[in-house]
């Protein structure tokens, strides 16, 4: 599997952009988040864990993005298609590439947009963003949704690098007996499973969750406990692996020894869920039709949130499968089907699968999870 | 080593806050990121890797916080010390938690301090934050860096964390012979670099860089290469692994076989500098002191970018080892020493060992390395 983008898809991705920001009368789009970055840009590195320089990259109403970065990443950038690459020696307590951005923006002309809606922040501090604004004396607006909406849909090329990352995870899951069994403690388990994630070919591991407790779990973001697991335990792992830039996003249960009647039921009623959600998942529908399928079979409430979302760039973005959310689905949307269930009260489990909108069947990129829960 | 802090702990952070608060005549400090949430409230969670859900702590300028989160965290918030916890259905595209906060807000009163300063971003959608402003009525300013001031001195419990990574960075780079010679590519390193972190011991690896090339790299922050690492290449691999939240971050370098003299003799200019920036950190003396000790040794310039900064909850944080940066150092600072040197014309070394800032001699915490480079 090839890493990267051709440069064609980038330039694609920029004069679509462009065509949505004449519609809206912007000058350009400001980026200033790692996804957002990447997305025009190819920058891929690691280094966002560092708050300590802002990145911005900047897409004009015409003509090729501009970016305006530390100096630090330039020979990275440099190695991308973006070629008006702008840096200033960071970090600068007096001046953190404001001026810099301030007469860049200048010179492009605005009105600015900024990612500001739902899923977006400004990866800049307040105080700087509020003197470039100053600075620069332009408009600056929101992007209506542009960025959002592009990546919501993706190419070949990005469904390719979910699937390799969904394989990552669907050999590590297969090799959960090496590592999971009654007297071993999640904490245990957590660690082992980024192991064997990475053995199988994951760039590295920015997420995992999970949980095990008698007949199911209470909650599915906390860190993993350092207790044994015992028989009657259900485990969940859930994995958001990374394989060039592109997430995976699906759990797996398990049972530690024979599962109650109660939780093999629940988890059957799972993938009935799962199923009704992919006969729903076609074209023109929308999210909250996805999530009133599966919602009526896992008997999951409003208040359940939601039973699934998109996942790309990030572990989530995008659409949300709620009763609220009137998205319609795409060819090109990869999605996560989610449901949750309560076995008994205060117990529930969550199932996850990956699957891709077409014109046509979704196609199913985790391995479908059968009704009977895996003992182990 | 026990996971999580006594309440006592919270308890000390949230009253030196209100002090700070009180003085600036803030009504209530907003938090909105992952570590200033956790830091005041020890919500210690992966699940923040998702950006589809705001997260808001509350310090009010008396009595204690008060969270505002979306419902699927009120039980892990729950188990912690903070017992006011508003809680809304998340996501919901109409009102994701900006009336809750907003009246929340309004019930503990302003002047509202959000962090707006270096390093500092709001992990909110700029138009929700904009909601939320008009909504309460309130004044919004900055924090006057209250925040970031009172993590800049870790605890003692806090140290002993960063302490509990770095020695699982150690035991790791140790055993470097077993993963990294002649013929293995880079990307195979950091991939088996990472899984002997989790061996070890860290709970995850947010970040690793590095770079192998011949006498010297030109770049930090890339990704790794595909290509086989072949005699007479440095490798370089910085690591930030995370024990219980807390950050480890120092690198090591290796001459894949015989390092040539100018390599050699580069490595041991970098130990030179990064003992004198040993001899230079006292309590009293500025980030710049301690910058210009390394800096006249290694030969690095003003434009060489900083040599070494602080870390704790995050990979890097607060002050920035340069000639701009001004900030005292203090005993509980927890900084890098991070050395650069130019070995050929566009070839550089890089070095970095973490030590604590004490009354005496610093705290060495990553175990100091020898001036010879490790030969593999």
């Amino acid at each position: 599997m090839t890493r990267g983008f051709p440069e064609a898809e980038f330039r694609t991705r920029v004069s679509n952009a462009q065509a949505l920001m004449a519609a809206q009368g912007l000058g350009a789009i400001l980026m200033t988040t790692e996804p957002n970055v990447r997305y025009f840009s190819g920058f891929l590195t690691r280094f966002w864990e560092s708050p300590s320089r802002p990145w911005f990259l900047i897409v004009p109403a015409a003509g090729e993005p501009i970016a305006v970065i530390p100096s630090i990443g330039s020979v990275l950038m440099g190695r991308g298609w973006v070629k008006d690459i702008r840096t200033w020696s960071a970090p600068n307590l007096e001046d953190d590439g404001v001026t810099l951005l301030a007469d860049t923006l200048r010179e492009v002309g605005g009105p600015i947009g900024v990612p500001s809606g739902y899923e977006t922040h400004l990866r800049m501090p307040l105080a700087d963003f509020e003197r470039v604004k100053t600075l620069s004396g332009l408009e600056f607006t929101g992007d209506a949704g542009i960025v959002a909406d592009l990546r919501a849909v993706k190419s070949e090329a990005e469904i390719a690098k979910i699937e390799v990352a969904c394989g990552i995870a669907a050999r590590s899951f297969a090799r959960m007996g090496e590592i999971a069994r009654e007297g071993i403690s999640v904490e245990q388990v957590f660690r082992d499973f980024q192991r064997l994630l990475l053995e199988e070919g994951a760039d590295w591991v920015p997420y995992i969750s999970g949980a095990a407790a008698p007949g199911g779990y209470d909650d599915v973001i906390s860190l993993a406990s350092p207790d044994p697991m015992a028989a009657g335990d259900v485990l969940m792992l859930d994995t958001g692996a990374i394989w060039d830039g592109y997430f995976c996003d699906y759990d797996r249960n398990f049972s530690i020894g024979k599962p109650s009647e109660a939780v093999q039921s629940a988890h059957a009623r799972l993938i009935d869920a799962t199923h009704a959600g992919l006969e729903a998942a076609r074209p023109g529908v929308t999210a909250r039709d996805v999530w009133r399928a599966m919602a009526d079979i896992a008997g999951a409430g409003e208040e359940a949130g939601r039973l699934g979302h998109a996942l790309g760039m990030q572990l989530t973005e995008g659409l949300s499968l709620t009763p609220r959310d009137e998205t319609v689905l795409k060819p090109g949307m990869v999605i996560t089907l989610e449901p949750g269930t309560q076995v008994s009260p205060g117990k529930i489990m969550v199932h996850e699968e990956n699957i891709v909108i077409t014109e046509g069947v979704p196609r199913v990129i985790s391995p479908l999870a059968d009704p009977e829960i895996v003992q182990i």
